[in-house]
């Protein structure tokens, strides 16, 4: 066990962001709630994932919907305790242990601090994805057969759902139709797991791995070719290209953030493009045409200079990136794994190749 | 206290379907679902509101969505229980004292029939409307400012959604967008009310109302004229046209089944024609152009020779019918009700007039 501080929270949110691939909600703001809610009721417990027991019974928080709106409609910031109580009280257990997060991403991260703050309660050092995805059914726990339900949902004007759905592709339809409703954007608590669950079916370390990742990249001591080296070592990751965005085509549909975007190469990448397809999260990139990074490997832009992680919601035009590849945990290399969030899952007619693959076909330039 | 038989049973089926203003379901269906509860089960005792206490508590459940569908996907029985005990359970209360329809309508006025024969619970002689409406919050009880939640909602594959809204208003959408994604149609139990709630905002009598003119429509000694006049004495109606369909434009959407008819006169309305706007329900009835009934007052459509009601899924080109018209209920005659349910609410561009005044305007027909 240790406490996550103030320095904490700041590393984690950009580590997280980074592991967001592009969803997961602005860091920003996630970090802002759980500074909030750690200066209002002090530093947060974290556990590792060796130090639960069995029986113990967690539930985690999570925003769901377009990241893009959550920045409008900012929440008040008892949600996250109102949607965890409710399907806390729903499930009648005498004793909920703790939380974690559902997914890595700016603002999901944070969600379970702001709820373990306010609740006094332990965070647990694993989440259901290691990275973000984009739909309910695309956790670990569910390549498990774990439910997703019950579940609870809420919106920040007070309205409150519970669902119990007969599997996690029903949870995610009767979810989605419920936050398009409330506004593209809406509170969630789901996935209740006990401890023996998140042992076997979590990914694991993912907040120390996202502290290390915010570490790395906030460091002043160091510039960005020698922050970019030890980031991409500490995640076996590629820099896959660098250039400018030069296009975003985007709208909020079905309560998502779809798009694509272009980009134009500079310095090594001068005279080569980049297209990067979005929902949510950043699915596939193609470097000239040809396919250098798929779902469920994990496509991560960061600023050119800053490494800071760049958000769907937030790109823009001329804007400089340098767009980051690296492996998905084991649990998403599986036959199930690529069935559930693979690129065929979201409509791409190509077959899942892994990145250390893909990386040998085309030149990738190292820094 | 009375015992309801098949034969009472067959009766309030016709009875409520007429009331139900081509909403409300079929009363085939609803009839064969109530009917064999009861051979299962043993009949089903009817309580007048006089009888009920003040704290007695009493939960109603319903069919939502497009009635078109409910015919494709028969449920197999158990739901309405499902649902009902669903959200008791959520409730919590130790003691649910009986059951109620939430409208009028062929299948609407079955499934608490079900719900009593299978729980051996109570029937209790009210509904919600004292005719059917198309939308979650056009129920006497939220005029009178009762909240519909906490309600159930469940569909034939088993999911399940518990829902609390900070209004009726949002019951309506969130259980809307679950009915259309569960298939357009579901099955709910919502508005869980007191007696002393029942007495008070509850359309008191309705069953027994309801096997009262499903008495008179299926008797046999009597010709179609006879049955007419007595029908139209019952329910101070007005018989506002007879003539043949010559023209449906329908579709489902948005869990509703959509649409208006036109009819050619025959008989007394020789070249006349009437034009029927609906919405589930019948909403407004116009003779040459000229408004002769509108919402919230009663329009509805029988068999031009059994008088047997004719619901809006079952309209066909070429069926001869007699349109009758009714006032509505009392409480819908209020502000709150016509800002509900009237004709602007449904997009109609005129001040609600009562079917009294509108039928003096026009020449009426009489039999």
């Amino acid at each position: 066990m240790r406490y996550l501080d103030k320095d904490a929270i700041e590393r984690i949110a950009i580590g997280a962001a980074f592991l967001g691939t592009g969803g997961g909600g602005d860091p920003y703001i996630g970090k802002m709630m759980a500074l909030s809610a750690i200066e209002k009721n002090g530093p947060v417990r974290l556990y590792s994932v060796d130090e639960i027991e069995d029986e113990d019974f967690f539930i985690p928080a999570a925003m769901m919907g377009a990241p893009s709106v959550l920045v409008e409609k900012f929440p008040r910031g008892d949600e996250f305790v109102k949607v965890f109580q409710k399907l806390a009280k729903y499930i009648g257990k005498e004793k909920i242990t703790g939380t974690y997060p559902m997914e890595a991403g700016g603002v999901n991260s944070m969600i379970p601090i702001v709820v373990a703050a306010q609740l006094d309660l332990p965070l647990i050092d694993c989440d259901g994805m290691g990275r973000a995805f984009p739909e309910l059914q695309m956790v670990t726990f569910n390549l498990d057969g774990i439910s997703a339900t019950p579940m609870a949902i809420t919106d920040e004007k007070g309205n409150i759902g519970i669902f119990e759905t007969i599997d996690n592709k029903w949870t995610e339809r009767l979810a989605r139709t419920a936050t398009v409703e409330m506004g593209a954007s809406s509170l969630v608590s789901l996935y209740p797991t006990t401890g023996a669950q998140i042992k076997k079916s979590g990914v694991h370390h993912i907040i120390t791995l996202s502290e290390k990742i915010g570490e790395i990249i906030s460091s002043k001591e160091q510039n960005a070719k020698e922050k970019l080296q030890e980031l991409l070592k500490l995640v076996s990751g590629y820099q896959l290209f660098q250039g400018k965005i030069v296009d975003v085509i985007r709208e909020t549909k079905g309560g998502f953030n779809l798009g694509k975007m272009n980009l134009e190469g500079i310095e090594e990448n001068k005279d080569e493009n980049m297209k990067v397809h979005f929902q949510n999260e950043n699915l596939i990139a193609e470097k000239d045409g040809q396919v250098v990074a798929m779902t469920p490997d994990l496509i991560c832009l960061v600023d050119y200079e800053t490494l800071l992680p760049v958000t769907t919601e937030s790109l823009k035009y001329g804007k400089r990136v340098r767009v980051i590849g690296l492996p998905a945990h084991e649990k998403w290399r599986t036959d199930k794994g690529i069935e559930t969030a693979g690129p065929n899952y979201f409509g791409y007619d190509y077959d899942y190749v892994p990145i250390e693959e893909l990386v040998k076909k085309v030149v990738v330039k190292h820094v």
